[in-house]
Parts: C-alpha cells; sequence; structure tokens
C-alpha cells in the first residue's frame, strides 16, 4: 500500500526534537524497519516506540539495549544521548499544520465539551490522565474493503482533590 | 460518585452555540437527565447525543421528535430552532484552558507524529477522517478499584488523491 | 492594613464565571465576610473556598448547605445555579495582566525548568498533578516586621506510564 | 526510580540559553552527578542550583569556585562566561508545551483569581515578589506509599506605592 | 490649547474597568475638571489620580471622601462601588493601538536592554519595582515655546534574593 | 554590589542585533568597562551609550571615534560596521520576558490611560515624541539607606495636525 | 458608478467607536450626504471629515458647529459627546480583513523596507511623523478611461535626537 | 544630513530575503552609492529599485545589465541569482518593530476606514490595487526649514466583479 | 438528502455582520427557500447571492428589488438597510474553525506554494485578482455514485507594474 | 511573458521543506525546465508536480524513475532523499504574507460561509475532502486580450457519519 516506504524524520521537526531522535531515525532507514518491526522486538507498543524515536516518551535501559540490538547501534551512544528526561511537545506546532494531526486536533475542538460532559456525568468532576496513559493505534477493514484507523486513549481517572 | 450532578451549559460557552443549546440543556436539567439517559432513547451514542447539545452534531427529524419526548419540549420548537447546519468548532478556546480538554489537546501535541508514523506506515500517505469518523467514552474499573477512562477514535482511512 | 476591604468580584472578570460566582461575591460582600471567615465555615482551605466562589472548584451539597448559612442565601437557589461541573480556566487571560498574577506566571517562566530538573531527578520521568493536588497561602513576618506570602503547591506525582 | 537518570539539557532549550548553560550540563553529566550533589556542594537551593544552570539566577564568585570544584572546570573559563547578568525568562515557551511545566502555568491559570482574592484579603493592595523570592522543592510519601511533589513558594509582599 | 477639553472615558475602555470608573469620569465631565483640580483636592499626584478613575489604583476613605465632595457623588455610593481590590492591567490592549500610549511602548521596545544594562551595572542584579513606585508627568516649554512632556518612574531596587 | 560584574551580549539577544554589537560588548568585557566609564569618554548619557551597543541608536563619526579610542578598536572596522542606518525594536520580545524589562511594560500597561489623560488635559491631542526624545536613569538612596532607580523619559509634544 | 450609495457605519465597526460615531454617521444617512459633501461644508479635508466620524481625530468647536449645521444636529448634543479626547486605532483589527484596508497593510509589509532604506539616505535617521502630517485622497483617470486612486502621506521628518 | 551613511542590510533581514539582496547590498555598499545613484541609473524610481533590493520586485534583464554596470557585479552572477520570482511580505515583522515603518502601520490602523470611506463614495464598492501600483517618496521643506516627507501611493481602482 | 434543510444565520456569525443578513436570513427561512432558489430570482451566482446574505457582495438596486419580491420583504427596508458598502472578512475566525471552512484554508495552506509556482511560469509575476473575480460551486456524482463538489476560482491576472 | 523565467525555491521556504526540494529546484533550474514541462513527462497534473517540488505530494516510484530523467538526478539520490512521507503545510506562513497566496486566503475569508452555505444545502452536511481531491489551474484569455487564471477545486463530499 504504500509502496514499501517507511517513516523518516522530516528536518524541521529533527531540529525540535534531542539528537538521538535523528540517530535512531537514521539507523531505522538504514536497516528498512518499520515501528511495528521495532516494537515486536522491543516487546512495546508501535505508538510508543514511535514516541521513543521522537523524544516523547522515555527509553528504560532495556528499550535501549533492544534498540542497539534491532538497529544495529552501539549501546554506549545510545546510553550517552538517551540519559536524559523527555522534554515533551516541541515536535510540531499547534494548531498543527500537517493534515493528519490536524484532524486529531479537529476532534478536540469539535467534540472536547461533548467528552466533558460525558465523562463529568460518568466520573464526576475530574479529568482523564494524559499521564497515566496509554493509547494504541489499530486498523480495520470494513466488509466494504475500506480501511478505517482506530485510535483507543486509556487514562487513569483523576478526581479533583478536595482541600 | 457525582452526587447526582448532571452537565449543564456554562454562560460563556453558551455564548459561542446556537440557541437552541440553551434550549436543550435547560430542559435536560430541569429533567434532571443524564447523557446516558438520553442516549438511551435517542439510540445513539452518548458522544454524538452530547454534541448535538453543544450545536457540533446534527439531528435528524428522528432524532428532534426523540428528544422533543425526553425532554418535554414542542417538536415545533426544535424544528424551527435546530432547522440550519452545524457550525463547528467554536465551543471553546484552544488551546483549551479547561483542564480535561487540555488533556486530550496534549495527547495530540505529545504523540501527534507518533500516531502519523503509525498510521502512515500501516495505511501510506494520508488522514484518518474526522467525518466519516465515530467515537465513544467508556469507563473501566481495575482489579485494584482505580477508574479508567478509554476514548476511541474511529475514522475512515482517506489516501491523498494521485492527480 | 487593608482598611477593612474584601475581595470583590470585578465586572470584566464575572463575565467570563458562571452566574453563581456574582451570586456569592454579592452574599460575600452583603455579609462583610472575608474568605478567612468563610473557609472556617466551610472547613476548608481558603484558597479552595475562593475557587468555589470564581467557579474553579466543585462545591459539594454540604459545602452549599454552609455556603447557605454563612451568606444567608436560599439553599434551592445555590443547588439549582451550582448543580453542573466546573469549566475550569477562563477567569481571566494569560499571560496575566494583572501584577500579581503575572509574579507567579513569572516564576513558572523562569523557574519552569529548574523546577523539572529537580523533579525528574527526585522522582523520575512524570509530572507533579494539578488534580490530585491541593494548595495553600500563609503569612509570615520576619524579625524586621515585614510580611511575606508563602504558597505551597502539593500535587501527587504521576510517572509516565509504560506501555 | 529514575534508574540513576540525571537531568541534561535539551539542545533546543540550549539554544535559548547563556553558553555556560551548556558548558555546566556537559560538566553535570560527565560527572554524572545530581543537582542535589552539586546543591550540596554550593549550599544553596537545589531550585537556586538548577536556576544557574538553566541561566536564570546570578552565580556568586563563591559559587562559581564551588562549581569549578565540583564540576572539574576551570575557574577562569567560569569566571568569563559568566561575567554577565542573567537574562530571564527565555528558556522555553508560554503557554509551556512540556507537561510537567505545563501543570505548573495550569495551577496559575485555575487558581489565579483565588490566590490574589486571599493575598489581597490577608495583605492589602499589592503582590508577592518573585524577585525578593525563594522556592523549594521537597517530596513527601504518604503512608499509602505514594509520591507527593511539594513546591513552596515564599516571596516577600510588597504593598504599591501611595503617591 | 484644548480648548477648555477634559479627559473622558472610552466607551470601549469603560467595558474593562470597574462600574465606579464611568461613574467617577461621569461626575468629572458634569463638574467639569481636570484630573489637576481633583488631585489638588485629594493630595495625591495627577497619575494616581487619574490611574484611580481607570481602576488601576486603590482609593483610601480619605480618598473616596475628598471625591465625594470634588464630584458631588454620595459617599456611600463610592464606599459600595469601591469596597474591592484593583484589578489592573485590562484597561487597552498591548501592544496598545493609541498612538499616545504606543510612543512609551517603544520606549520600551527600544531602550529595554540599554535600560537593563545601565540598571545592572549601577544597582546589581535586580529589578526597578513597579509596585513600590510612584510616576509622575510634567510640562517644559523650551526656549523657542515648544512643549516637552517630561514622565518621571521612580521605582525601589530590589535584588534577586539569593537562596 | 555587583561583584565589578559588567553588562554582557546574551548570545539570543545576539542574533537579533547587527554585527558591531559583539564587537563593541567583546571589546567593552575586555577592557573590563561599564557604561558609566564610556558614556564618560563619549560625552552621551549612558543611555544612548548602551542603546549605541545594541544596535538602537545611531553614532556619529566623532561617536565612533571615541568608541574606537576607549574599546581599542580599529576605526576602519568600526566605520564599516557601523555605516548603516539602525533596525530598531528586535532585541528581545515583546512582551517583555525579562522581568527587569516586564517592569516598564507593566508600567505602560497599568498607567498607559492615566497618562494619556494627563498629557491630553495638559497639552491636549497629541503624542510624546519618542524620537524628538531623550531618556536616562539615575540612582538614588533613600533615608534609610535603600536603593531607588530612576527614569525619565523627556519627549517634545506632537499636537495632531489640523487638515 | 455607487448608485447613489453612501458611507455607512457597520455594526461590528461602531462598537469599537465612541458613541457620537452613530449619531454623526446615521445623521450623514438620513442627511444623504457624501463625505465630500461634508468636508466642503468643513472646510477640512475629506479624509479628516472621515477620521472624525470614526472617532480618529478631534473635531474643534467650529467643526461641531459646521456639522451642527450640514447633518441638523443640534449642537449641545454634539458638545457633550464629543467633548473628550480620540482615542484611536481601535476602529478595526490588525491585520485588516478587509480588502480595500489590506492592501495598504500590504504595501507597508512590501514596501516598508524599501521607505526606510530611500528616506534614510534622504533625510537621515528618524522617522516620518503620523502625528504632523495629513494625507489625502484623489482620484485620476488615465487615458484609457480606467480610474486611478491616488493616496499622498504628507508627514513632517523627525530626526532621532541625540542624548 | 546623514553624513554620507548609505543604506545596508541589517543581518537579521537578510535571513528573510534571497541570496541576491546580500549580492546587491554589499556592491552598494562597497561602491558608496546611495539608492539615488542606482535609480539613475536604472532609469526606474528609487523605491522600485530598493524594492529590487529587498527582494520585493522583479529586476528585468535589462535592469539586471545596469545592476551589473553600475554596481561591478558579473552579469552572470545576477542573472543566476535573480532568475526567479519575488517571495514578497517576509522582510520584517507585522505589526513593525522598527519606529519608522510602524508610522505607516499606524496610518493604516487609524485612517484605513476613513480611506474605505472615501474611496468607496469616489469610485464604488472595490479597492486600490497594490499590484497595479505604483509608489513615490518626495521631500519637501517648507518656509520654516522643516524637512517633510511624502509619500503617494497610487493604484488602479478595481471594483468588485459581479456575478 | 439534508431533509429539506436549509442554510440559516448562527448567532455568533450573525455578531459580525450588517443587521440585513438577519433581516434576509430570517426571510430566507419563513420562506422556505434555498439560495439556489434565490439565485434564480435574481440571476445572480449560487455563491454571489449567498455573499449578499453574509455581507461579503454589493446588492444593486435591481438585486434588492428581487430580493424584495422573493423574500416578502418590504423594498424600502432594503433599501434603508442595504444603502451602505460592505465591509468584509468579518464573517468567522481566521484558522477557521469550522470544518468545512477549514479545509479550504487547508488547501491554501499545503498548495499556495504549488499555485505560485504554476501560476508565475505560466503569467509572469503578479497576483490572480480576487477582486476581478468570480467563483461558482458545482456538484458532480461520480460512475459510482459518490458525489463531488467542484469549486471554480476565476480572477484576472494583474501583473506587478513597473515603475 | 515572464521572459523565460522560473520558478526556483526560495531560501526562507526552503529551510521549512525536506531536503529533497532544493535538490528537484536545482535540478529544474539547470535544466531550464518549467513545472509544464516537467508535468508532461511525468503524465502528472501541473499543481501536483510543483507540490511534490515543495514536500507537499507524495511521488510514487514511477514519478522518482522519471524526475531522475527528466532532471538528470541518479535515481538512487532520490529514493533515498524521498523515501518517507510529506509533512505538509510548513512551506509558508499563515496568513500567508505573499501577495499571490493571500488572495486565495481572502477568497477563503470573505466567501467561506457562502461556500458553506451552499455546498450544505446542495449536499447536507459534511464537507469537501482535501484529500480525496485534486486541483488544476487553467489561463484564459478574453476577448479584450486580458488573461484570466482559473483554479479549480474538486473533492469528494463526505457526509458527517451518524453514530
Amino acid at each position: 500500500m504504500s509502496e514499501g516506504r517507511i517513516a523518516t524524520l522530516h528536518p524541521t521537526v529533527a531540529g525540535n526534537l534531542p539528537p538521538y531522535s535523528a540517530t535512531l531515525f537514521d539507523a531505522k532507514a538504514a536497516a528498512g524497519l518499520t515501528f511495528e518491526d521495532i516494537a515486536n522486538h522491543l516487546e512495546r507498543s508501535e505508538v510508543a516506540c514511535a514516541a521513543i524515536f521522537y523524544g516523547q516518551a522515555t527509553a528504560s535501559k532495556e528499550d535501549m539495549r533492544r534498540l542497539s540490538e534491532v538497529l544495529a547501534l552501539p549501546m554506549n551512544v545510545l546510553e550517552k544521548q538517551m540519559v536524559g528526561f523527555p522534554d515533551r511537545g516541541r515536535a510540531g506546532p499547534m494548531p498543527p499544520v500537517e493534515p493528519l494531526i490536524y484532524r486529531l486536533y479537529e476532534v478536540v475542538q469539535n467534540y472536547g465539551y461533548a467528552y466533558k460532559a460525558i465523562l463529568n456525568e460518568k466520573f464526576g468532576d475530574g479529568i482523564m490522565s494524559a499521564i497515566s496513559f496509554s493509547t494504541k493505534v489499530e486498523k480495520e477493514v470494513d466488509e466494504s474493503g475500506a480501511a478505517w484507523a482506530v485510535i483507543t486513549l486509556r487514562g487513569k481517572w483523576l478526581p479533583f482533590s478536595r482541600f
């Protein structure tokens, strides 16, 4: 479907990310691996895996070890570059200009208050955590052969403290 | 959990919405109904139902008839107020200032490029539609008794046309 | 020190808040009560109490009952106006233009990364919750007679989920 | 808890900071020191210490001498790079996009007017200084074993002059 | 020179100010008084006096009494309207669109770093307070008969605390 | 008071200024001179002198000659670099993020309309020029030993033309 | 050409202007007068005349007397409404959204630096005043019958003061 | 008047312009030519000439030939660098921060609606073109010896099409 | 397909439009007419017709006469309300938040430079006029029964003047 | 008409695009080819072809092969640089500052709601896709010899899902 294309790192995005992003993406391109391949090797979810590449999630020592294996990168290089803590949220502009990402933003814009009303009525006054949180992407094909993307967000419910 | 509270319409939000939003929310408050109650009566999803209240989705004639029933509102009032097409996206500011809605925005900000990479590799060059699209909210309770919110986004995959 | 002044509701702020904010502030002014007086009656913290007045926190049924008592407001009026869930974050503009609030914003601007570095090193990759959270304001007078304000923020540490 | 990770300097942040920020952070990484280690050596608070690293606070000659010791950096290099006055406030964007820093911003957004009301009633018309000011970060563990972060802001109260 | 004109309250500004601003300006217009007249009666500076009218400064009980006298307004009306604390900074947009105010903004834009360099070298690391602060406006006429405006800002120097 | 510190050029500011800014600041640091020293040599005001360094004011041939002397820089280098006209206003962001500069901005924000009212009543409809303009910074020490900064702005009054 | 149309006041613009703007425009519409008609009666330029209507310029007592005559409005109403000083610059948004006004903005955007270069070389370091300033609009018809608009800006040259 | 100064290219402006801008400005500085000199050689207006230098206007082959002559630049270098079409509007920020350019912006801000009203009444519904457009700068000296700048904008009138 | 729905005027849009917009839309709703019906009666294009309703285009006297007929509105009411000139561009925010309008904005964002390159190569240096301009909307149904919208923009090519 | 000029890549645009944009544009300039030439060779539309150059559309393997041929670029270089997925929307700022692109933006600003009304009435509640979408540019010359640009947008109609 995508002619064997794999996701690469756009240079203007790279400028907002830690140096290991380029290291990882370059090695991924050289190895011709998809995130599915890499996620399988890391035994982590695909989104978490891509988030590591984009500097938006932490790789544990074990993750680094497996990245080193699957991407043929020296472990000490990864350890040195990835020693700190993620500095999140700078990958791209908000509102997003990329059409794919904009659609997700639009969902928040259009359905934000509907989500809030439903969540408040179901759980009370609080929020769905984006930290105690996981997310995944799945592909479905309907009976007509059309493809559908399914994104699931699962976050712990945090009630506002009473004080 | 929420002391029988139900979602109501904040006046500053109301100023951005069509007049029928206030009509519907007032009747909902008077009837003491949750969106779950109303969605059951309309046989539509809760989020779609709340989206109608917030002026972000179309109510069909049949939806209006059922809203008229469940909210004890005259059908002709609803028909007159709801005759047009939704003008979406103005309910609240972006970036959102409401903490609950901000968390969803933050998910897009932090994971946007990860979603794009995964979706592109799975589907090719295109987007997940936010129009040929449905969404739902579910509540899960884990073994420790903690509550989790699960939001699912399901959109048709649209490949960029070749021209 | 403040000539018996008490905090009132600025009209341009009121326009961003739920109607019960004006109800509560007007009754507070009529009764000549400070937030300390009211917080004592509610057995809640002063900041939480002021946050209720500004529509930024939920009042429980019991809170409403006590507000009704201390402010001489009919319970059914409060219950009707306060039935929904807070819609937070709209009280004033950001960046703040009020000098007192701007100083807090400036603290975040200047020390944000220092806080992050210290918190990450102490707790790992995560955030201090602003939801599982309490805050208080205290007054200290030093040996020279100068007054100092002390604001304490206490939030649960939430580590990023591994997925 | 954080696998021996220490805070490092994100390249996009570094671009907004004075050159000595990179010098200090590199030496810190090479030495494998936390800010707690360094603060102990400097006999200053951890936040002030991190603020020096981020170019948001002044290091005295004595601070430089101790930094030189603990980081194994030549004193004359530090003296030359750190001779000027801090140019504060440029480390990251506002509103913050980093989730940890955003939570602090959100506290100002949601509780700003509550703080103002309480402070005005306690102290009169004025502000809490962010200059005659100190701040600290503490870690608490509650009876259930959950970790809590406590941030304290302490500023001199400045009444508006009468003129 | 100004044909006996006096400063009045522009309606779009009034919408951002407390109700007593309109009360005071209307009474000033009815009485045909300049701020110089009123400041003399209050024994306060002209700028402080105008700042009270624009809701940017506190009027003491004694100020209110004198305003009541000079503007022929009932003291109890003033006391009731002016009981709270100023909510500053909302009178007009920033950057200013009014040419006169823009020129002051431009001075900050062009000379901001020059002021900082001079102040830092004269006083060390700190700020000139805008709270422990007074300001005045004077008129000079040079030998050629040309008029010059002189604005003086005088603020306490606050050194950054060492902590 | 400032441990012999002198103002230097922050690299992110330098990126917005002409190349001669770095030339001048480097030479100033090498010579260990304050702006007071340099201003005395140039027989110009300190603020004007700093404004030249920040590229916000023109240096005359005679100014260049004296800068060349006092900073030990070749005259022909200065003449070549400083041949053009200043391109003002880009040194830092507006609103300012530097606390010292922000305080000046805040003065404009809070007192802008008060200045306008006073100036209009004193001079008629017009503006205080920021071009036919001079400014200075002075240090005062009050009886208690506290330091005060005094900034004076003096601009020609320009009445709006009648046409 | 314009079917006898005359300029009227758009309601969203009116909301940003002083009340006398609506008074004047309503009377103009009732009288069916163009600005050319009114300017002839006032013996002022058309642009100045329209600027008075939009609250961007001062009307002298004599102007008010003539406006009163030509628009059949009571002099005392005009005197009362027009007693203050203009608060300029709020009529419309910037960047302008009106195509006609946007074209002027675009001229500044595209030719701004070209104007600066030419003016600096002709006059030295300074600005063209927008206060000691007049402007006019003329219509030309070329040999092919096409119409051309000519806008002339004439401002006093103000050199930057040396201090 | 300007001590033989000529307009040069500010480095932060240069970063927004095509490479030939630096080429042309460097050659202009080396040759010590004003735009008046160059415009005479090109037989084009001064503003158009400066606009070419700033990448805001097209140079014809003949213009390039003459630029090559007057600036002693190889024709083939100019032809190669100047082969494309201008990408206008990026030279500086809007709103302008340069005082000279800001004054022009302020004219649009203050007189925009006045121009629109006059133009609409004179020409009907349409715009003054900024494309079928020319502009010039002139210097006048009044009887008192004061200098005035006169900027003329002349654009074709385009009526909105009826469809 | 749309259950006989017709386009109506959203109240938040109405607040940005002239009063006749509400007059026309109310009459349209009362008469149950589509823009196609009205355009047929006016013998104008549908988009122009809707643009008149939204205050973005001029109605001629003849247009008003026909609107009066088809909408059963008194001619003198229309003539009085519609006497002025359109004040365009304020109907909704930019970037658009309405998904349908956003898609058009996205086309400009993504293909803007491609259009420019093609147009420059085909026509030279200039622009496609949005004033000497017409536009239309058509519906196509492909062989699979799917509906396609076709929007055509046709504007006069305006070359930049040489001066 | 355009003196044999061809579209080239402006350096500030290039900084926002993938490296292959510069590769392609440089080869195009070297070969002296227009997009029409290249589009003919690729058997794709001109706009799609330019969109590939600007990194806004995907080139298939076959497209790369033909680009390699027509631009005399090694196939393996193109394959390596163009392996990823487009990251759209960053080519230029929004609102556009380039006059040609601004005109298209202005069409959306002025006619956006008119398009929405017409499309909603013709198709129901939904959007015109910008993904299942094609677009083209044509040149027309009218009887008077004047040139007109015609841009056609054709997108699939997507009705909002009912859920």
